[in-house]
């Protein structure tokens, strides 16, 4: 039997996992991200960490084919990491530096949300398929393109980076990029409450949202809106049709067969990808037949892990 | 020695070339499509070319290692042709049958605008990258993205059509896509003499187009812009600006290292890119250091060949 490892690093902690091959997840914990004198030690914690969970679960280092890690960042294509910056660290080749300290084990790496799209993929909302692109609406928008069970990571490591695709001219608030009028301004979970916010100014309609005055989430407003209350449907349709919108680009673009919504904001379930999808489907007059093609993630937080690990195996 | 046969479909002519496989072009022809019939005729028409083309120039069948096709309209990834409008062909399995009038010589097969991709990537402007995104500007817009040296064709054969991606809300003609605000409604040949035109209505600002009155074209507008005239020059900042936004979309899809543009429009040349690439980067807040990533394509009218011949190569 054969094994490899799954490493998701984020900003306070790292999740890990064990694999078999065939995708079953043998263990999974988690550690927390030392981010002290710019992550000096991110690395020796993680190899640490594995070795540790190597030796307690009888696994042989040398039945283990390598590990796949991500990063919350921009990776180059030869692995350097110029900026992550949730973890304080700079201009590092963090693949290198794991397998120097696992005595030469195969190491790969890839941004956070991309392996989180390859996971999706493999044991996932997006499983039978070979080429899906995933999205997770939560804070923010992230994205990850595969094409033929790989990741695109791009020449930049911005492949799949869809939250920064400008959608709206004349936006005044800017968004984190320095870019204003992203997809992440309407469609993350901060978004759709800013578009449910500018709604509520623009009438005086009744809305359960008013009733909460400035204190709702978009949890919220997807609640509302099932209930069938008129500012959250329009919120909703404007936000999501933002995305819908971009997600036909990405059909023009690489044309996946599949596109897996994940993140906080997808809890509300087939409410929601069914407006995504009326979106999508209304951009695409090129093609006749239109499937169903928005579903929802299913791996949650673990979807990660078990990208990492897929990447090994390619 | 070994070579490769590149065939281009188009709707009046189909397009030819015999290749080494180091991308030498040995000789090149074209004859006449023959549309009559549901195009019942075509593919014995291009496989009795080939066979009397490799006589001549004294190359053996058995020195070919395949057949490379590109054809005017979306390919599915086993090959199915539902529809090419421009052939009057429907529901065919277009390399199949070259294939068997072939004795079984391997024939692949691609939407044109992709095989042009190919082609640039191999022996012309996006010569030395391995992934690119190429745009024809002609009378429509066409697209093609190739990554890790290989065409992306999408799950519907629509990977690469950027020409139907949604950029101005509110557009009152439609698009042939049967669309509203398609990007070849602005971008293309006719869609900068388009511009222009509602540029001239919208102001009294003298112009070297307005003395032309109904009757220029794409290229008088490139000329009157580098002669400095103002109407131009905005008809070429919008219709350029929605191209570059275009742009920014496949870099935060696929990321590709450098766009090549290529069709009758970009024989306004550098100046033309340049303000492609101006509007491209002011999208790009992600990526730092911005190289020079907008070039013009070098094969004209050949990139089809030359990139149905690189297929067989793959």
């Amino acid at each position: 039997m054969k094994y490899c490892v799954g490493v998701d690093v984020g900003g306070t902690t790292i999740k890990n996992g064990i694999f078999e091959e065939s995708g079953k997840l043998i263990v999974k914990w988690a550690i927390p991200t030392r981010k002290e004198d710019g992550s000096a030690h991110i690395f020796e914690d993680i190899a640490d960490s594995i070795s540790t969970k190597l030796t307690e679960t009888g696994i042989s280092k040398a039945d283990v084919l390598g590990i796949g890690m991500g990063v919350p960042g921009p990776v180059l294509p030869d692995g350097y990491v110029e900026v992550c910056v949730n973890l304080g660290l700079n201009e590092r080749f963090p693949a290198r530096e794991l397998s120097a300290l696992m005595d030469g084990m195969p190491v790969k790496i890839s941004n956070d949300a991309n392996i989180a799209a390859l996971g999706e993929m493999w044991q996932g909302g997006g499983k039978g398929y070979e080429s899906i692109c995933m999205v997770t609406l939560g804070t923010g928008v992230g994205g990850g393109i595969i094409h033929d069970e790989k990741i695109i990571n791009g020449c930049h490591g911005i492949a799949g980076e869809i939250g920064h695709m400008h959608v709206t001219d004349g936006e005044e608030e800017s968004c984190n990029c320095g870019g204003h009028g992203c997809l992440e301004q309407y469609a993350s979970a901060t978004g759709i409450v800013r578009v449910a916010k500018r709604k509520l100014l623009e009438t005086d309609v009744k809305s359960l949202l008013r009733e909460k005055e400035e204190r709702f989430s978009a949890k919220d407003v997807c609640d509302a809106a099932k209930a069938g209350d008129e500012i959250a449907l329009e919120t909703l349709e404007y936000s999501m049709g933002k995305l819908g919108l971009v997600l036909s680009y990405i059909a023009m673009c690489s044309d996946p067969e599949v596109f897996v919504i994940g993140g906080g904001v997808s809890k509300a379930g087939e409410f929601l990808t069914a407006i995504i999808e009326r979106h999508l489907n209304s951009h695409l007059n090129m093609i006749k037949k239109k499937e169903k093609n928005v579903v929802l993630a299913r791996l949650g937080n673990d979807a990660g892990i078990y990208g990492a690990a897929k990447m090994v195996l390619e």
